[in-house]
């Protein structure tokens, strides 16, 4: 089955867009580069809230909260990009045990959402006290599933 | 200028956060990973939207307002990613015209992104007839930009 939807995806996929298949039946290398892209951006992210909490960057409310906003919407995205049999197919960190323990892995990444909602609420407040807390416990997510799931 | 921010990036940008420069510093090849990631992102969801406006996969009002939700919120992120000097120093599509015209690529920008929160609005609605107009105007001016601004 996984072979038919690869053949059928390897047909249908080369082109700008994925125009016959649901995100969901793409193939393994396609999933691998959304799901990475979409953390990628949220590192991106949280680099610079990172160095406005360690007193590295001047705290700026309007800049921490765009960027608190996006990982939020970025957040709920890669997590259908770990497609069955996408533990491979391209460079991957991602751990084979995702996919053996997948209730523990949407645990994590549910906790990482939640996290990332209670951030923006803090940002809204526009101050530094504020979001030191609700930054240091997101980042505390990321890392909660990075240890057990990703690679080094 | 440029050398002295690289070579402080270049430092500073080893981890999983890049924690004491703006995300306007970075090497340029970071910032190239983070505007494909995002642009991955965006064209991961319009795949099922194209689908469906073309009746290859049958018309889901729930899942095409998320992914409509999702390229808006993208939409407005890779921006920041086509930092000054970035039109080189890792494998990118990007053509050089954007540095030399930025005005026209961000007017480009902005009729996507407005293509795009129409499209929302549209989905809202939830028939199928109600999107095929706000898609096809989101697809061209997605276009538009990649014709002048993208190599193939």
């Amino acid at each position: 089955m996984q072979k038919a939807v690869q053949l059928v995806c390897g047909v249908a996929l080369f082109g700008a867009l994925a125009a016959s298949v649901s995100a969901q039946d793409v193939k393994p290398d396609r999933a691998i580069k959304y799901r990475q892209g979409v953390l990628q951006a949220m590192g991106w992210n949280m680099g610079p809230m990172a160095a406005m909490v360690k007193g590295e960057k001047p705290y700026d409310k309007d800049e921490f909260l765009k960027r608190a906003t996006w990982v939020s919407e970025l957040a709920v995205m890669p997590f259908e990009g770990f497609t069955p049999g996408s533990d491979q197919g391209a460079p991957t960190k991602a751990k084979p045990e995702i996919w053996k323990d997948m209730a523990k892995f949407k645990q994590l990444a549910e906790a990482m959402q939640a996290a990332s909602v209670k951030l923006v609420a803090a940002a809204k407040v526009g101050t530094l006290d504020a979001v030191k807390g609700p930054f240091g416990d997101l980042g505390k997510a990321c890392s909660n599933c990075h240890d057990d799931f990703r690679n080094k």
